[in-house]
């Protein structure tokens, strides 16, 4: 090694020193919070908070140190970083840039009313009275277009720089002409669905299914589609999330209901997140660049494992056996047919997170519409309500009789996220293309029928889990399809899986 | 508020900051541990040491920097402390001058040593070779004796400064007199219990006893000795223990067992700890004050519960019914009577977490002799194994036939503690004496009887739980019973009881 070599690693060490540190900050409150969801007694709330806000800030002061910020422009003139160095050299600039432009006396206030914020919403959503939660709602509104008002470049928009946060390459520009596709197409699919005269019978689905057995199911469920629980767990939670340590300590959770299939796909869903984060290159892991590309790409594949892999009729070839031995009474009379058509069933509803496959985007369109309009054409709050039932019955045919499953029903605003319901779509978008792209280089089909899911997962880790956040959503499709962004097999693909499903007429 | 008072509380602000810094890392490292031993997945292991190591050095960083010792000697120049504020800054400094006088190079070596020792030991138990674990024992002893000797003060022996880690006032000296007591008293009763012809059948504690019911037989009983599940949860461990994050956060565990008694008493002695620092006032909690006294008073609780409440036949007047109803099938024909005298069997053994009330501070003795002569005397480590089993011999008549269940049937020195083991034998002193003064206050009997336990607690809360670290275990018991510690109450105390139970003549 020769001199200039070793002054280079000695910068780069140096860094990364500090980047740990702020790292085990990072999965200090990672774990806090699992804890919270899944454990945590609840009177430990009060003291448990300030210990979050006390690493919190630790970690935005070595983040923001004079210290951290001249390694990381040392670093930039290093001509001789390996690739995976520079991008971690980049990522970690971009951290420090966005905890950098707020003046922490705001940022502080901003916490404060977002951990109270939620409690409002908690608590209005109960009483069904937007009312009370509107005020808080609107405070919330005007930092975050403070914030993103410092942190916006060259003239940029406002909600641009809140979509970035989620998903680089995609702003609104590009998101219009995405939602407009998926408008102008499902809108009118959903339209022939609910009018066609197929009926879909999902009753059984429902009923008296034991939550030790379907606790078994999850696990086995888990397993079987590739989530490795050497490297992971499963628990219960209020709201089924994954959430990760490192690449090897990931954690999914569920929860349990009458409705069989809600457990069975929010367990195969999470443990799509889950193997993303288990498939991360150890070399990337504990690094800024030690997670998944974007929120899109997290939700393209909980969402192909969901929905391409987990309603497939093929998957069931192999596993329907087990659910039935499982199940025995619940399903009797059932058949592997019978059942697929059920957990692909179409009904318009109130609520994103029970939607259906194809509905699910509308729910996102919806959302991704008012965002828009809170934040670049300043809508008075008071009026989502009613606008919210307006573009549900337009777009899904139906109309919430109250707020609590209208517009106050996802937490995301009360947290103080906007920008981050298109991922959602955009997710479901680019598995589609995905989808399709490997069609193209295996028998997808006769995979699941052989129970070779492994072959599957391994395809997707190599092309895309592994690779952390070294590339973007856009630069992993292009180099694994040969194609940009192409919302149309998104499209494709639902008209032909629901067209015949609904026997709708080509 | 005058300009003093005002100058007062601004420094004693200043370091309350950074210790509720340091207190969020230790927070956090508490978590990382009980996650780790109850729920973490098995290769989450050499990530999250490393996510440890950062914490545990951001710990030491705070507490050795120079601004917290600046503070420190500030505050104690501050003439109007509240007596709780100078005890915060009396502990933080102690603190301070443990983690400052070794050099960090030695003490990073020391942690890494041991992290690596553990994992020897449990191979070296599970194969049965204590030459396999000789070498590292050998170093940690070097290191432990080179880190007191930078501690002493004033020609304060080694082993000294080892014990007052654990137990302040509780140095060799009144030890020895202490365990000489014990010796001279036990070990002869001991010799005339087993050759009493009184037999105890435990026989039926022994069988098919299902998992899922003992964990709802241990879910009951910690509630009902007092474990607030509001403010704590019970896991499931290889090694049952108790932890907290703060006091409305406390976490005990178990493991169940072919035993049934196994577990029901390993609850309520974990229930014990729990209990006290459940118990300890809002006002000190995650402070340097904010936990239990000492070792010797914390076991001093949880062998209070666990036996003298626990194992006293009033106790299981209004809930043996509640057992009988959980295990009709296991304990038919077994009465009140029948059962209350055998879970007071006494029976010799090995192994010290299996032993019974009465010889478990002999299993003490040993340790304490063998440290001793370790630390003071130079003692060759390849000797411990035939001083171990000569020693269980003489006081306890039994020899072990290897080492897995004679020397190395312990973690605490493969982890490095010196000086923790007396504290197990106090803490059982305490609490008989603790109990005798009780005794004289109240009707001790009739409350366990008319299951009015929250008096019992209630009164071990005001007189020992609130004041947390506030004062020492000698201090707690001489203002609680008006006398200074005497070890004669623990002697008297067992034997009235098992002379009763095994008809000895007085």
């Amino acid at each position: 090694m020769n001199q200039k070599e070793n002054h280079k690693n000695q910068i780069f060490e140096a860094l990364s020193d500090r980047l740990e540190r702020a790292m085990a900050y990072q999965t200090a409150l990672t774990l806090l919070e699992w804890d919270n969801e899944t454990l945590a007694p609840v009177q430990a709330g009060a003291l448990t908070s300030r210990v979050q806000g006390t690493l919190s800030a630790a970690y935005q002061e070595v983040m923001t140190s004079s210290e951290v910020k001249l390694l990381i422009s040392q670093c930039e003139k290093q001509p001789d970083l390996s690739r995976v160095e520079r991008d971690i050299v980049r990522e970690a600039k971009e951290d420090v840039e966005k905890l950098d432009c707020i003046p922490p006396e705001e940022y502080r206030a901003f916490q404060e009313l977002v951990s109270e914020s939620t409690r409002i919403w908690v608590k209005a959503k109960k009483e069904q009275d937007f009312s009370a939660f509107a005020p808080t709602l609107q405070k919330i509104i005007s930092y975050q277009k403070k914030f993103a008002g410092y942190r916006a470049k060259d003239g940029q928009k406002l909600y641009d720089v809140m979509l970035d946060d989620y998903e680089k390459d995609f702003n609104m520009e590009k998101l219009d002409a995405f939602f407009q596709c998926l408008k102008k197409e499902l809108v009118p699919l959903l339209k022939q669905i609910t009018e066609s005269r197929v009926r879909v019978d999902d009753a059984f689905l429902t009923g008296d299914y034991p939550e030790e057995k379907q606790r078994k199911l999850a696990e086995y469920m888990a397993s079987y589609v590739g989530f490795d629980f050497e490297k992971g767990v499963l628990a219960t939670s209020a709201h089924p999330f994954t959430t990760n340590l490192h690449n090897r300590d990931v954690r999914i959770t569920t929860h349990y209901q009458d409705r069989v299939d809600s457990s069975l796909f929010s367990v195969i869903h999470e443990a799509g997140h889950g193997i993303y984060e288990q498939g991360i290159a150890d070399e990337l892991t504990q690094t800024p660049v030690g997670q998944g590309a974007s929120m899109g790409m997290h939700e393209s594949q909980s969402r192909f494992f969901e929905n391409i892999i987990g309603r497939n009729e093929a998957f069931w070839v192999p596993v329907y056996g087990t659910l039935k031995d499982l199940f025995p009474d619940q399903l009797r009379g059932v058949g592997r047919e019978m059942f697929v058509r059920a957990i692909n069933k179409v009904e318009p509803g109130l609520i994103r997170t029970e939607a259906d496959e194809l509905t699910y985007s509308l729910h996102v369109l919806v959302r991704y519409e008012l965002e828009k309009q809170l934040i670049e054409e300043d809508l008075d709050v008071e009026k989502l309500p009613e606008l919210w039932a307006d573009k549900y019955e337009e777009y899904l045919g139906v109309r919430p009789d109250h707020v609590a499953e209208g517009v106050l029903q996802d937490i995301h605003w009360a947290q103080g996220s906007f920008g981050y319901f298109p991922s959602y779509a955009l997710g479901s978008a680019f598995g589609a293309q995905i989808y399709a792209c490997m069609k193209r280089e295996m028998d997808f089909d006769k995979l699941l029928e052989d129970g070779k899911i492994d072959v599957i997962r391994e395809y997707l880790r190599e092309h895309i889990h592994q690779h952390g956040k070294l590339k973007t959503s856009r630069q992993l499709i292009r180099d694994m399809t040969g194609e940009d962004f192409n919302p149309q097999y998104y499209v494709d693909y639902l008209k032909e899986k629901y067209g015949k499903l609904y026997q709708l007429e080509g």
